[in-house]
Order: structure tokens, then C-alpha cells, then sequence
């Protein structure tokens, strides 16, 4: 068990912008000891009335978009052009993941990890979905309270992984790959409809000119989208970390998104719903944890399930038959 | 309370084809008494061996669409060129409603509800989203084992019900109109993504170009989208209830789409997955249902979630609170 502090401690050390400070909380809600939950609760409610003051964006792509590489050159342009706080959190639960994970990564994300005004934080290891995306919504909270005003949360694109994490930001940011033929870029099928932004990657020498044209075909199938709610119409734009170009234009795309979203009033109204979506999906998590944990319910469930899926009984009367269990 | 009869008698009339029996058997899974669910989950036990055989395609389009008269044609078609048995269900939880029911449609379906090898049901009056969807899946397959082999699952088009219908059907039709710009047929986000077909209704005099326009544009949308896990490309036709014409073709592509999906497996994997999923769901709400009416969850929730929403207190501690209570 890693070092513990008192609340008081890790609070004043965090709003003091103390990185070790900070990397220690992330450790600690990271954690499920039971013994833990009570002390990570304490810090993220003392902080929480010094959270929220940061931009959130999701980003996500499959492996080969060049997803480290952009996020490292998208980065350091907000850090430089934009004098943002940075902080890069990661959203992978260990046990799906294909490719290498963003600790792995380190090296390609060099100049934004040694930089003082950036905080990368690896996804936790071996942990569930729903442990992972939980104790990530709370990282950003930490990462706010710490003075970092941009959160960039990453996922890899394949999975469950963007749902959650497009209900945990503000700007849900794509990147795509020309000419890749979309069935071979593994794009979840719905992930192009949470989009407030497609960045087509590797837009440079070559493959420039195929960039534009996937831009002008994407952009022209956002058209057939319904409106989204905030009415904002997705941008389409093409980047490339190597040059580096077109960061300014997505950076453009999530201030004239902000901009929108504040003034319209939808900005704050997703921020509520957010909080409250996360409280029901807590509760939910923790209904279904204690259900499972059972363990009648363990021993009867395999049989149970496999009558259901075999047809021979019904998923309500097995579920009837589950719940009396408890 | 309507009037009850043994499991055996329901069964009965239901495997002879009593179209009455079936009605009433409808009534009971419709029903949540708790002293009428015991017998419900006897009946739907019984039929089950007897389940399963029909084409199961659920229908969806905003009202304005002309849902009830496609259907109209399209049943007539099933009925009269490819020898179908044919029932009508409607997932259209009444408080979300904003037009007709398909009650109140029942002079716009005149030629089918009269019609021996058709049955249609409305959607269950004064039911969450939660109870209808329940009962519509045990009624699907009491309609199943009453011999119907095509089943329509229709819904509205602009509320959740879509998700819970795309995972009860085998083939997923999603009616549009031509040029009515998409952000004003208010088609929910998602839901394109999860069609198997589109068809644009009314496509016949003035219509008619509009209509063939339309389809050229969503076919190639449709070409940007990731392939399928069925390994199926969705199909874009047009259709005119009036004249009648198209209905062939769309009957066509959820032929091929059976035939594909039959050969490759991904027919029995769907419905065993879904079948699977509806446990997994029916358990969720089963243990929120518990949750939810607990009498000091009811009198702390309003408050607590008010401190969430508010960004006072996080999400997670509130759920954990709320945890604590049951």
C-alpha cells in the first residue's frame, strides 16, 4: 500500500500545484482498498469547489492515427500559443488494450512530459473499465484544483472506453486517417456521432492532398447528421504533428465551440447533467457490483445464463429467478 | 383485473392459433401485478420451445413519415406476395408520445387490421419505456409461437426507444423523407448508425427525384460508416405506399440480409447475444427498481442530487452515500 496522507494534506499540497502531491491523490483514488474510499472521497469533496475551471477534450483514434504524436504537438501548441496548463489523462482499462499503453508511450510524448506546465498521468493498471473511468472523472477534478485549465482525456478508440469518456468532457475531439478505408480504421460504429471535432492525422507531404479530400467527405457526411443539441455543426480539419499544422485550427474549433456553448447556455447545462449522469452510473456500478459479488448469484448464474441464451428460458423469468437470490 | 386462465390454457389457445387467447396473453405480460407475473413467466416458459421462428424488423421514422401507411403496404405486401403471418407490435411508451398512438392509427391500418393473417397490438397505454419494451419482447414471442412468422416492432423515432428495439429485432428499417433536411426529421443522433436499411417513403409524383436524390446521398453517407459487425452494408431504397411501389426491394434486402447473416452465423450469435443482453437488463432494472423505491433513497435523492448537479458534492461520494441508505 502506498504511502496516506491526511486529507487536509493532500488538499493544501494540491491547490498548492504540487505535482507529487497531486500524482499521490490520483494514486489514491485510484485505489479500491475499502480502506481508501473514505480518505479519496474527503479530498475530491474539499477540493472540488477549486475544480471545473479547465477545458475538457476528449480525444481518441485507433492505433496507427498517430494519437501520442498528435496529442505531444497539440500540446505543446497549447502550452506555448495558448499559455494552457496541460494535464493528459488516459482512459484504457489494461485488459483490452491491443497497442502500447501511454506509459509505454513516454518517449514519444518527450518534450511534453519533461515540460513544466504539463502533467501526463498513465491509465491505471489492471483495472476494469468502470474502475478506470471512475477514478479518471476524479483525476480531473484533482488535475482543475491543481491550476491545470486544459484536461486532454485519451482513449484508444476500439472499445466501450468512448462512451464514458465522452460523458466525462466538454469537446469530443477524432482523428481519423486518410484513405485507411473507414472499416479498417475500427471505428466503433456511433463514435463518429459523439464528434465535436475530425482531425484527419498525417496531413503532410504525400498524403496531404488525400487529407483534403477525406476532409471535404467527411465534412459533407456531418452534414447528414441531425443537429446536436448544442448546436454546434462538427468541424472537419486536417493536421499534422510533424510540420506541425492545423492545431491552430483545431484549437479554433474548441473555442468557437466554448464560445457557442457558454453563450447558449448549453456548455454549463452538459457540465450539470454530467455530474448527475456520473452519480446514477455510480450507483448503478455499485447495485450491479454488490448483485454479482453475491454468491449464490455466482454459482447459479452460468447455468442461468446459458438456458437464456439457448432459449429454453426466458431473460425475464431468469432474471426474476436471479433477484430472489439476494 | 382482467380475467385470468391456467398457464395451460393460454398455452393452448396460443399454439392453436386463437387469436384471442393471444390478446389476453398479451394482457397478462403486460400486466405488473405482482400476483399476475408468476403466471406471465409460466406462459412465456411454455411457448418458448415454440418461439423464435420470424423475421423480427423493427420500424422506425418520425411521425410525419408516414410510419402507419408503409406499414400498411409493406404488411399487405409480406402477407399477400410472400405468404407471410404477420403481427404489429408498437414500443411507444404513451407519457413520451407527441402524436397518435397506433390505437388511435387503427383507421389508418383499416386493410391490415382486418385482415385474418394479420395481428396487430397497440403499444401498452400509461407504461415507462421500461415496462413496454419488457412486454413487447415476451409478446414477440407469444406472437411467434401463435405462428406468426414476420413480426413489425414499431417505434417513434425520436425518443430511447430505438436502442431497446434495435436490440429485440433481427433487421433494423429506418424510414426517412426525401429533403426535409435531416436536422428537421429530428431522427435522434445514433440512430442512422443503427439501420439496416433506409427507405424514403413517398416517393412518388412530385417526390419521386427528390426521393432518388436522397437515396443517392445516403447510400454514399452510409459508405463512410464502419462495416457492420454482420458484415452487412445497409441498403437505401425508395417507396411509395401509395402506388404501391419499392416494397419489393426492401423486402429483398431483408432477405439477403437473412440469408447473409444466417450463412455466416451472425443471425443465431445476434439472437443469442440479445437474448443474453435482455437478461443482463431485465437484472439492471429489477436492482434499480428495488433502489429507487427504497423509502429513504425517495426522501435523500432530491437533495443530494441538487449538491451533484451544483458541483458540491461529487458524484461518486454521493452514490456511496445513497448506497449506505439501502
Amino acid at each position: 500500500m502506498a504511502k496516506r496522507f491526511s486529507a487536509d494534506k493532500y488538499v493544501a499540497g494540491i491547490l498548492a500545484g504540487d505535482r507529487v502531491m497531486l500524482s499521490r491523490a490520483i494514486t489514491l483514488v485510484e485505489s479500491r482498498l475499502a480502506s481508501d474510499l473514505e480518505l479519496a472521497q474527503e479530498v475530491i469533496n474539499q477540493v472540488l469547489p477549486h475544480a471545473g475551471n479547465s477545458v475538457r477534450i476528449g480525444i481518441t483514434g485507433v492505433p496507427g492515427v498517430g494519437k501520442s504524436t498528435f496529442i505531444e504537438a497539440f500540446g505543446n501548441y497549447l502550452i506555448q500559443e495558448q499559455g494552457k496548463r496541460l494535464a493528459v489523462l488516459a482512459v484504457d482499462p489494461t485488459s483490452q488494450r491491443t497497442g502500447g499503453s501511454i506509459l509505454g508511450d513516454k518517449t514519444r510524448m518527450e518534450s511534453l512530459s519533461t515540460n513544466p506546465q504539463a502533467f501526463i498521468r498513465p491509465s491505471p493498471a489492471g483495472k476494469s473499465l468502470g474502475g478506470v473511468t471512475r477514478s479518471t472523472r476524479e483525476s480531473i477534478l484533482l488535475c482543475e484544483a491543481a491550476g491545470f485549465d486544459a484536461v486532454i482525456v485519451e482513449t484508444v478508440g476500439v472499445g466501450q472506453s468512448e462512451t464514458a469518456v465522452h460523458a466525462m468532457v466538454d469537446f469530443f475531439l477524432l482523428l481519423m486517417l486518410a484513405g485507411a478505408g473507414d472499416e479498417l480504421q475500427g471505428i466503433k460504429r456511433g463514435i463518429m456521432e459523439m464528434a465535436d471535432a475530425i482531425a484527419i492525422t498525417k496531413a503532410d507531404g504525400e498524403n496531404a492532398m488525400k487529407a483534403k479530400a477525406a476532409r471535404a467527405e467527411y465534412q459533407n457526411a456531418l452534414h447528414l447528421y441531425p443537429m446536436a443539441a448544442s448546436g454546434w455543426l462538427p468541424k472537419v480539419s486536417v493536421c499534422s504533428a510533424l510540420e506541425p499544422s492545423g492545431l491552430d485550427t483545431i484549437w479554433q474549433s474548441v473555442s468557437d465551440y466554448l464560445k457557442l456553448s457558454q453563450q447558449n447556455g448549453f456548455f454549463e447545462k452538459k457540465r450539470r447533467d454530467q455530474n448527475l449522469q456520473w452519480m446514477y452510473e455510480a450507483i448503478r456500478q455499485g447495485l450491479e457490483e454488490n448483485f454479482y459479488s453475491h454468491q449464490q448469484v455466482q454459482e447459479q448464474l452460468p447455468g442461468i445464463a446459458r438456458q437464456v441464451q439457448e432459449g429454453q428460458k426466458s431473460a425475464f423469468a431468469a432474471a426474476a429467478e436471479l433477484l430472489k437470490l439476494v
